[in-house]
């Protein structure tokens, strides 16, 4: 699991330019527009040093060349890109004008998809442009461009849950009790970075009453004995996401708390077996929230049960009520379900899994059972 | 320089996002939407653990009390915030339309400024469920909104401009012939890290002929003797921002190598001395350039003079050609000239410099000489 996978080649980019070209054209668009993050990086291997205020842009359409416009100082990075031979690359200098020259590459009354998180500076840039062209966010347009991963995408992320896996085990033979919060934070980010994560996306350490904020991050408090502890962390390995949660307890639980542990286990256990092709997302949804309703918890359950994963560490599909996309093999998502006593603790399960032909297959395999920590 | 400051109040962030509010409205606008990222860190203090595809949303105006709109994950982090007790918090849940909750604060035909980073996920969302209201970037419609640094802020990048020079005077005692750039970076990376940056946003390190690719991150290249090196580093420390080149040689260098560097010399010095209140933008770019120009290397200086720093290590005013903003006292920016021989070797040099009454004043005090390294 932990050998290094063989680089994605310009082929690799290039088929998975071409793909999201003919995807836009089904779904009605002329193009797609992807400024860096992990959209550009999927299709054509390219992510600048930094994302800043000047425009990098590319351009896929159907039966057109990809084009990648950049400021003429990135030009030497986006030329060394792994997807860069199956791309036109053209530049613009500082003191030029970015949108027009982008709008060179445009169709004056396209429809495009644009990437989630290109900045509004840049979108209000080619609305001013090209007035009479209309726009998409990319998850919206094309959700399950990237949702579906392929065998090389697949050992990535078995690689990366691995790596998680490992960094729990070892997290359990440190000391709790009398450490701050981000002490166990910081031992979590340095093990994740021992099993091979070149970036360390979020390590939360929820204690007691902190637990029960999902998004506590990791902070001064010192961990006591009887305390819940929620540890979810994750980041990149390869390029490709970890995240996984456990809830952890400092000595022994009272029956309350075990009972609530038990409860998210069986909601938990019960969405990864709700997984198969064709079930929507917010089936698996309902069947989490269900479990926890039943036993009188539903509103102390207070977000979706999962994310997809890939390239980052949230990403579609997302497994939330409203959502009526079907599984398809080769998604791969976040199973979290979680309840959260205000004031006093909070528990969360998470795995990630896979849906294949027969089923889900999780990329995370430590036990669910409640591990005892001193 | 090293003391920690004392925290931003919540009296400072109230008054922050009162001016922004009149100064919005004094632009013409309705009012400020602003997401994740330094314009929500510096005028609220709330940063959430991750910037996500789940909408968070302050809303300014005039006369009406700051609101801020978060996922309902967020709500205790956004609580806890420095600014929170001077806004109004809201939340939605997953399953939600958040849109149509921000669309509750806003005027329907209102004309917002919005933060440049907002994703265009956020931004097309807003224009769907309010399809009469309009958009400004910030940075178009407020440039200057948290260009002039007050006291407090000003001593923070003084702060963060000693620890750089620290950083810089220590790096020349390290070994550069024979090892990495990516080895160098690291050393810089940990020396910043050592003087008290919180945060590292880059170590560029760009020896011999990645020295003339002006945004070349740091590699695998071996440095070696009688290679130019260009060292660019920053990050934040205590929350404002650091960001120095200079370029350095192992061994001795060549005639040529030593005219270009003074010729870059004369430039940056020029430029700061050309620094006094009401002087555009555009005329310490053109100062620059003309001493660079008037060597006959014109062609070689491939990017802008400068950027302002603050929260961010990039943000207005820009020292570019066409930025007719005059200086004033308080702002603080990077000049910062350079020379690119493709193939060969480049040179930068670059200072933080803030304008006062009586001209310009440096924050990074290290010599501009090149140094000799081993």
């Amino acid at each position: 699991m932990t050998d290094t996978p063989a680089a994605f080649t310009e082929q690799d980019h290039a088929a998975r330019m071409a793909r999201a070209a003919r995807d836009a054209a089904a779904a009605g668009l002329t193009g797609l527009l992807v400024t860096p993050g992990p959209d550009l990086l999927w299709l054509c291997g390219y992510r600048p040093t930094a994302v800043t205020e000047r425009l990098t842009l590319l351009v896929l359409a159907l039966d057109a060349e990809p084009r990648l416009l950049v400021p003429v100082l990135e030009r030497p990075d986006a030329e060394a890109a792994p997807g860069a031979g199956a791309l036109r690359i053209s530049a613009w200098r500082d003191g030029q004008d970015p949108y027009a020259a982008a709008a060179g590459l445009l169709r004056p009354h396209g429809h495009y998809g644009v990437s989630d998180s290109t900045w509004a500076l840049h979108l209000l840039g080619l609305q001013e442009a090209l007035p009479l062209t209309t726009y998409r966010p990319l998850t919206v347009a094309l959700p399950m461009l990237r949702a579906v991963k392929d065998e090389h995408e697949l050992a990535r992320l078995a690689a990366a849950g691995a790596a998680a896996d490992a960094a729990y085990e070892e997290i359990l033979s440190v000391r709790f009790a009398g450490r701050r919060e981000r002490d166990v934070a910081a031992d979590l980010d340095r093990l994740l970075r021992e099993h091979g994560h070149s970036q360390v996306d979020f390590t939360l350490v929820g204690s007691g009453p902190n637990g029960a904020d999902p998004h506590h991050d990791a902070g001064e408090r010192t961990i006591g004995d009887g305390d819940m502890v929620v540890l979810d962390f994750g980041g990149l390995r390869e390029g490709y996401g970890s995240d996984t949660t456990r809830t952890v307890h400092v000595g022994e639980p009272s029956k309350e708390e075990r009972a609530v542990h038990d409860l998210v286990r069986s909601a938990q256990q019960a969405a990864f077996e709700a997984v198969r092709p064709g079930v929507t997302c917010q089936e698996i949804d309902r069947v989490a929230r269900a479990v926890i309703a039943d036993a009188g918890y539903g509103a102390y359950f207070v977000h979706r049960t999962g994310h997809g994963i890939g390239v980052t560490t949230h990403e579609p599909p997302y497994l939330v009520e409203g959502e009526e996309q079907p599984l398809v093999p080769g998604m791969c998502f976040s199973i979290e379900p979680g309840i959260y006593l205000p004031g006093r603790f909070g528990v969360r399960i998470e795995d990630i899994v896979t849906c294949t032909e027969h089923g889900g297959r999780r990329l995370n395999n430590t036990p669910h059972e409640m591990a005892i920590v001193s």
